[in-house]
């Protein structure tokens, strides 16, 4: 895509302050590379993008993202492998899910050479802050927001698209348990579950800390209307392993169609290990912890790449999952890593050379 | 409420904006008075407040409202008399579902006599922007934001509790028919559908530019499992008048538990006006309109008061509702008024004296 000729206008800091940056102990999302990319939708057209200073923003308080919730967001990771160079993971699905987005939210859709253009030059600059090493990545957020100044309840004539970078380490979120949603839920039938839409996420928080407080990390959500199929977790999709086939949900308008799950899906089929698509009832979960079969549960997602369950609670009943040595979640992880970090084939071309 | 000395912090702009502003030609949300309160959440304490002049805010990209929706609001009027007193319609209900929306989002609830000391001396500064005359107001949205500089999807530690205004007209939408939602819809069960969520706005625009192609102003929800119940509009809940008795859907956790409906229901109480309160189905309400008992749907809601539905489609049945000489929506609408702008009795204590 580099031989694009899209006009971006680049101002540089005047100096890094990577200096100042502890690679080794670093909260999720709290530091910010020194530069970030703009693109500003004015008069239905999306303007030239610049790739400016990291900086706050100067927004009016009646902008409609603060009164409606109209964004969208990405999350992707770089990757730089022995060599110094730069690697993301499939990143032209995460392109086309931000627009898939924008389409429900009423935005307008972004340009691809834009997004490409901008990201690759914004990635070359940033380059230092990819540190090697298998776990380290960059997080990098695509959004978009909507900056009209204005409240009357509908669609915004004006927007701006953003690319922030984070550096990451790798994720490990220590001995996680889970709760199987009874009450609360996460998306309706019809509704922008499907989307990644800035309000479906906020709207988690609070029953996650109901969550946490009994002593569990997060929530897998069940369909809101009966409680009774398991659909995904707060940002990532969720495999059982019960004997040695894998059951993950089906993707749905409720359900974000997740780039990992979908990889998940391939390298089983790849590996001879057999996977059912299908609607996965809480109660043969439950049915199959207690008669020993269900022997994994698993989240899959750009985060954490694949993120083992050690045991769930579902209307008032415990379950530790056994622990295993030949897990299906660190097959999974090693395959999607190796290939993440150019150290194995790309068999389905998943790698994009930054 | 005004004896109540909470320390506010006040800085007041040298030159109003108010002679450039015309007040006859009004768009809805567009233009705002001179100053805005802000209070601040940090280290979990709300600070200080302060008035000071309507500004852009400088907020980092990162900020979760940005990303995660984690956003809540309110939308109330002030209204002016013959004699130059300011009133409001029920405001402690306003601040009380705020509270309740931001406990929802995991906001932290914001302290009574913070919000009716700010509201109360934010108003007499922007007396001058409320304007005499049935129809007119200003229109007052306090909301709260999370701005902590961090993407993990947690909730926020810092957040920005502000009141802006915006005068009013009358509102006026022209004749309005509505689709009745078949597919698309508004909130879960389980989910955030009875909280002033920003995100639960912003979903709505895609599915109401489809119905605005259609020759529709607005959608009817429907409940998100059958989507054979009627539940609500946009931002208006709905009654339906059969015969002479009215039926509204009753509150839940999808529904927002408007000031004006429970008026309305009050009022048709008082007004020997049979109401009943209780699911109803798409299929009565189209029945209804084909032997002739549908007389009257309109909505209520702060904007518009009441806003009378001349006619609705659902499954490409289309359906015109007669021309009444008594509304029903009339009736309300002047009693509401009359209370709102000091001309008639208050038997409920439902006038605010500002
Ligand atoms: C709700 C939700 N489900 C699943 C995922 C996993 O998707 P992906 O593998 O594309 O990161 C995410 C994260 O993006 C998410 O937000
Ligand atoms: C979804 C929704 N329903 C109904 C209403 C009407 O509520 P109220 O009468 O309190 O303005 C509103 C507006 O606030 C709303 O946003």
């Amino acid at each position: 895509m580099s031989d694009l000729s899209i006009d971006i206008k680049i101002t540089k800091i005047s100096e890094s302050k990577i200096s100042t940056v502890d690679f080794d102990n670093l909260t999720f999302g709290k530091i910010f590379t020194d530069h970030m990319f703009v693109c500003d939708y004015i008069d239905g057209t999306w303007q030239t993008p610049e790739i400016m200073p990291y900086q706050p923003l100067t927004i009016d308080p009646s902008a409609r993202v603060f009164h409606y919730g109209q964004a969208v967001f990405e999350g992707m990771k770089a990757f730089k492998d022995e060599n110094d160079q730069i690697w993301m993971f499939r990143p032209e699905d995460n392109f086309n899910r931000i627009n898939k987005s924008s389409h429900r939210m009423a935005i307008p859709e972004f340009p691809k050479e834009f997004f490409f253009e901008g990201l690759t030059k914004l990635l070359h600059m940033e380059k230092d802050w990819i540190q090697k090493g298998k776990g380290n990545s960059l997080y990098i957020r695509p959004f978009v927001i909507a900056t009209e100044a204005a409240i009357s309840a509908s669609p915004s004539n004006s927007y701006k698209f953003m690319i922030i970078c984070s550096p990451a380490q790798s994720y490990y979120a220590g001995e996680v348990k889970v709760l199987f949603a009874e009450e609360f839920s996460r998306a309706a039938d019809g509704g922008v579950g499907y989307a990644k839409a800035a309000g479906n996420y906020g709207a988690q928080f609070y029953p996650t800390s109901l969550a946490h407080a009994k002593g569990y990390q997060q929530i897998i959500w069940t369909d809101a209307n009966t409680h009774e199929y398991l659909e995904e977790a707060g940002t990532m999709n969720i495999f059982f392993r019960v004997g040695d086939t894998l059951l993950t949900a089906p993707n749905n308008d409720r359900i974000l169609d997740g780039i990992t799950r979908k990889s998940v899906i391939q390298l089983a089929k790849d590996n001879g290990i057999e996977v059912e698509v299908r609607r996965v009832r809480v109660d043969e979960i439950k049915e199959a912890a207690k008669n020993g079969t269900l022997k994994e549960i698993f989240g899959a997602g750009t985060a954490a790449v694949i993120n083992p369950i050690a045991g769930f609670e579902h209307a008032g009943d415990e379950f530790d999952l056994p622990k295993m040595e030949d897990s299906y979640a660190s097959f999974f992880k090693q395959k999607l890593m190796d290939i993440q970090y150019n150290v194995s084939e790309d068999p389905h071309g998943w790698r994009f050379k930054v």
